[in-house]
């Protein structure tokens, strides 16, 4: 196996490609745009061949966006580009200023806590966490010359004085021709003390993959709604309405079921079942997920988040109470798989229903029609 | 007429004319400002033979400043540079952040909301709004060949999920040889609900159109002190003293009438007569108008602003109970018209003095020697 | 004498010269930091043969780092490459997101306070005011050719309509082969009012010249711990332990007696006392010395600071009403004067001992056992 690699960004060692291209397949290439909130956002895209992956290392190794076999894979959100993390006060609007930078794909929410704005113990926290808002400050490419595997390879320090001291390594894998990607997570803890780790991937599907009649398919061990206007719809939480200005959003938390490699699958597919995109997790280290229903207005954002984690998107100190915070000693590292796989036919569709079928028939589902107080704050 | 469109900035399509010149007249050319808080601003300059404006598509359209037959059109902020928006935390001094990028000769306020930090049910909204720190994402030019007209036109995207999804095109117009440009400005609400905007165009002069004897000029209806400090001032709200450090502000609300254009004018004169500056503005959407007064010292900013309004520049709950606040529906649009005029000699002065004159001579003017519940917080 | 000035940098001019370089020696470079939270983050690097410093014109004219005869000169803060403050949210973490920027061998605190977060009658006041985070607009560098005496002066605004107007014009002066640099700074009253000003010279240190057995010496008249933790170590202030992971810090507040320049020198030496530095700093305008002493693990960064101040770094409020915070007149100015030398071997540290040591026996020292209310909050 020879492998090259290909430095993009370093700053510490002052390599910036701002306009690169390394020929494949996988093709990548790399720019960076200019104007409105988007200057300076690098872009590095990655193509196989039929799966085209937009990825922003100034956000955190988001995904911005894809398309595969013409198909868009992503969402419209309201916020039109890529924003630059220099623009976002995410202490703006009670803590929420993360909500005018957000429309990726996949957008990590971490590394030291997630969900909404709080008061942690005297430490205020703004929503969903500061790594999508913070630059890699390194990206390498590795292409195995052999089987044309690509991995896109970014790094992202979480760190202050007397705070987290968090590294993300992160990896985007993907093959020529292939409709898979998979994200490939290391979080260190650089301190001499223990730390906190939260990670969720918010992960977003909007039009031709969600769509009225669209459905979502897990295989679950136990399915909550969020809170009162969750619990609303938990009789049809699988299925998905048309674009409708002003739907207030649920959310539903989803213990999945591990299939015989110790993942889950979530299925979204749209109403023919014949596009679909499954996100595969591992378990054992993101043992939860979150199905996230905001199907406004096509112009507001109509999406729906399929989001594995290591725990709930609830305050830090509610999911530290119930024991899904994350504590990694000095020099800890806890690994992360999620794999991404968009589908484009009926056929591949099933494939994977069938997986989910599988599993699900060996599991005793429960689904609670209100809220719980283990999961949620009621 | 034939028309030649050039794009300086389009984020969408990675076009960022970083050293542009159009030859004219009217002249236009584009830079980028580096070094301290000016780092990446954008300056386009257009130039139509006798007024020179430098416009900052990185500060959402605003006006920097401008120069006619030799004087310099403007006001000299402590803030002595433009500040790119990257820079400024709006939320830091209570919300009152927004002062520390605030150096424009037209700075727009909104564009969902302007006027003082305060708490709108629970969203906290800083001073003066999002636009002035939002950079364009797009900015164009157009040039007529038979007359010369220059248009330049930019975008400006005030977004975030749950929250206002508005769009500013903004143009600015002028002829070769001209003392006036226009700013037509159209605000369309992108959401697919109903969507809250005020819009203020904060106009500021300081000398030489400002000083010492200097008067103000508008036919009004209904003139009222916004607040005790500034009824001390309502037998002299037309005129000027000199620089006086120290100087608390001073702003007065007006209810100007219309001409039979249906527009108001509003006049700056030097002591002289042979200096000023004419603002006048479509009051069918911009029906207010507040005259500041911050006749500190020279190093703190001495200048007086004219400011048309979709209101007036109290919180936006204050102004939304007064029936002030302007709801688009879904992908509705508001067009707001502001001409701007310098003025060089005493005849030109006299003329527009003239037409204030004409105007004020047809209304029967109340002015308000404290403040009223009907436009003030008292 | 004849000098050479180049300008580095000019935001008024248009000059921003990204790579640089002035043969020497001193030889001074420039260049412009790429990706992560350092984009855009100017180096100006002086090397004057024995001594390089790296000074970054982007946070304040702070200095990074150093290096002496091999040793790295400051310390490995959590923080780990310089932060453009364009990524600093200071309102974050309740005021104190300054931290989150903080790795310097010389950041200085102010220059309108220093200090911990506060509300000071109405204007809430983040963690060690903002010059650290403010880019200078003007960078540039004087050569004597007769002695190849070197001077890097950048300039930096803090400015804000109805805020301070204050303008920090600092120069670090070096000579070829020196072990010694020089800060030579002058902060303006820019504004027609009377301004406040805290300036503090947040200096810090860690291996190897900070290590297990070092000392600190300071010629004294009062030595004061700042809170009952600090107590725990009162008598122990000058000496060093070892890197202890979840050391908390402890903060000792020092009004050192003059040489008979006027001037005080404060020394820090390892174990061995071959390796040191020495800040000096004239007591007319900074006559108070903080030491911090924070030795956490090597990874949470093992630091000890020495701290020359214009007052001590507690609340502005608290400092105003002991006196300790200066006050400038409108176009007022103030100089204040630290150098900085490091020490390779044990006869150059011993001849600095023997300054401190001489000085030292001229003077009565009153060490209080615990918090004092003229010094510390208690």
């Amino acid at each position: 196996m020879a492998l090259q690699e290909h430095v993009l960004l370093d700053a510490d060692n002052g390599i910036h490609a701002e306009d690169f291209a390394a020929e494949g397949p996988p093709r990548v290439t790399a720019r960076r745009l200019r104007g409105g909130k988007s200057e300076g956002i690098d872009v590095v895209t990655v193509d196989n061949g039929r799966l085209r992956v937009d990825v922003l290392p100034t956000r955190g190794m988001g995904l911005w966006r894809a398309e595969i076999d013409g198909h868009p894979v992503g969402w419209d959100s309201p916020v039109r580009r890529p924003v630059n993390p220099a623009f976002v006060e995410q202490t703006s609007r009670s803590g929420l200023g993360w909500l005018e930078g957000f429309n990726e794909l996949l957008c990590r929410c971490g590394l030291a806590w997630n969900g909404p704005p709080c008061d942690d113990n005297g430490w205020p926290l703004t929503l969903h966490g500061r790594v999508a808002n913070t630059p890699a400050h390194r990206v390498s490419l590795t292409v195995d010359d052999a089987t044309g595997e690509t991995t896109l390879t970014g790094h992202v320090e979480e760190t202050g004085l007397f705070g987290p001291a968090l590294l993300l390594e992160s990896s985007l894998v993907t093959r020529p021709g292939s409709n898979r990607i998979e994200v490939r997570d290391v979080v260190t803890n650089l301190s001499d003390q223990a730390g906190e780790v939260e990670l969720l991937y918010h992960t977003n599907l909007g039009q031709p993959f969600l769509e009225d009649g669209g459905r979502f398919h897990v295989a679950a061990k136990t399915v909550v709604p969020r809170d009162d206007r969750a619990a609303e719809g938990i009789e049809s939480w699988t299925t998905y309405g048309p674009p409708e200005p002003g739907f207030a959003e649920q959310a539903y938390f989803v213990e999945p079921a591990p299939d015989a490699d110790g993942r889950a699958t979530a299925l979204l597919h749209n109403a023919a079942a014949d596009l679909g995109v499954a996100v595969d997790f591992k378990l054992d280290t993101l043992p939860f997920l979150t199905l996230w229903k905001c199907t406004g207005g096509l112009a507001d954002g109509y999406v729906t988040g399929i989001e594995p984690g290591s725990g709930l998107p609830n305050t830090r100190s509610f999911e530290r109470e119930r024991g899904r915070v994350v504590t990694l000693g000095p020099r800890e590292s806890r690994h992360f798989s999620v794999g991404f796989t968009a589908l484009t036919n009926g056929s591949e569709v099933q494939q994977v229903l069938d997986l989910v079928t599988t599993t699900s028939a060996e599991v005793d589902t429960t689904v609670h029609p209100v809220p719980h107080p283990d999961f949620c704050v009621v």
